[in-house]
């Protein structure tokens, strides 16, 4: 048998869990996909685009027999979601995640399967878009992507192979690490940058220039706010799972904000250069270095 | 006589200044360039791509008959200069520039030419790129950009109506207001998230792991960092030149911040999908009224 796995249930099939589903087909790492939304019009379109082979509201019925769950919907709703699986899970069932945080995610495993860690194994695939939903979903979403593995203690590492594999598969670049160090390293590059354009955008609409301002502003501000534009729903769920590095990642860029205000009211030159440079120097090291989305 | 200006002076024959006189060239509102540069390496290579007629290492000998004076240096030269040239103008020659901060340009003006106030008429084109030098400079920079005025009190309508045509036929989309105005605005939309963008990536390069932040960041990072990669030299000029607005700005940016952190620290959910909710909305309505570049 060359398939990865034989039944794959996703549960909330929107943008990620669908592309992840497509993603899988495409590569013939899946023999059947069964998807669970709330919404049965979500699991009609997502028949009718092949993305799914068999639709379920009750995610219970659908975890029967699969051979490997993964939980694609918001994080506030894996609480229920967990609950509702448990008795229904198989013993070797592998349960993963999708989700831009993973402490929280290992705390819920740990608090609704603790005889199932052995299985679990939370990811978080670098990849997204501004569009949403099934629709907007694509097979190669993930291709040159990273996905970070955040296994548990007790996660076996059969289940880390396996999954590794699908991901490798999908053309994605795997790191591994812990998920308090996963979370501390996206609030750093990615959760305090959202949390920054967010304010910086609802500071600018506020000032009593804010008509004239937006008019004259330019390709700086531009890309400088294009996160401001993400899901504030997401966004809001993401800032308070992490939110004791998030608070402190702000605390931190506040302690740099001040000494920068200082170095200008002294108008020292120097030092500004040196923060300015410094930092010029590694964002186009970085460039080159590093990204490849 | 067709053209707008007879005998065109550009002061520093970089990005900003070559491609102002490229443009004024390409669409026939200029005789004659004669380019002034400390460089002569620069002047030959105006020369041979076109941009300038005759090129000059001698401003106060380089003005002597010009209609017009554009002062395209950093702006840390503008004092040595207006020095230079003050003796030399004929009384009717139009002195303008194009840098980026304004209520600084307009003292310098007022120091070294008080006599000369009518004919000034400071400038700035919301216009530039990434790279820098005569090599690099476009004759459609300004096509459908921003330009702002920043007319003195002073300032002969003759002028400015002049001023105006050129900046027109050059396609830009021009606003007149005061300086100081000018500086206001311009500290909310620009140096302000420049500011915060070299702080950030400062503050990225000093975390413990900074390394696998950088591997993990990814397009959210990216725009929201593109300018740090900025002029180093040139923003800390602009910074200082606007140092009281700017200041002002990270003081109420700060503010925002803090009362952020609040929200988060007290899981106040609602508050923060407000907040983050009117940016979002914000800056998809900028997307669509405003930003044309």
């Amino acid at each position: 048998m060359s398939y990865g796995v034989q039944t794959l249930v996703i549960v909330g099939v929107g943008l990620m869990g669908a592309s992840f589903a497509m993603a899988l087909k495409r590569a013939r790492l899946v023999a059947r996909v069964v998807g669970v939304d709330h919404s049965e019009q979500v699991l009609t379109e997502a028949l009718a685009r092949g993305v799914i082979d068999c639709g379920c509201q009750d995610v219970r019925q659908a975890v029967n027999g699969a051979d490997m769950v993964v939980l694609a919907t918001p994080v506030g709703q894996l609480a229920a979601i967990l609950q509702a699986v448990r008795p229904a899970l198989n013993p070797s069932t592998i349960i993963s995640d999708l989700s831009s945080t993973k402490a929280n995610v290992a705390a819920l495993l740990r608090q609704y399967l603790p005889g199932h860690l052995s299985y679990c194994l939370p990811t978080h695939p670098m990849a997204g878009s501004e569009r949403s939903g099934v629709a907007a979903a694509q097979d190669n979403l993930f291709q040159r992507r990273s996905v970070v593995l955040t296994p548990l203690p007790e996660t076996h590492d059969v289940v880390k192979a396996q999954v590794s594999a699908l991901w490798s598969g999908l053309g994605a670049k795997i790191y591994i690490m812990d998920a308090e160090a996963h979370d501390n390293v996206l609030a750093t590059v990615s959760h305090l940058p959202h949390v920054l354009a967010f304010a910086y955008v609802n500071e600018v609409i506020t000032k009593p220039h804010a008509q004239s301002g937006l008019k004259l502003a330019s390709s700086g501000f531009r890309d400088f706010t294009r996160i401001a534009a993400s899901s504030p729903e997401m966004w809001r769920d993401i800032t308070l799972a992490n939110r004791v590095a998030v608070l402190r990642e702000l605390t931190e860029y506040q302690q740099k904000l001040t000494r920068l205000s200082e170095m200008i009211a002294s108008e020292d030159a120097d030092s500004m250069l040196r923060l300015f440079s410094g930092a010029r120097k590694a964002r186009l090291t970085w460039g080159k270095d590093f990204f490849e989305g």
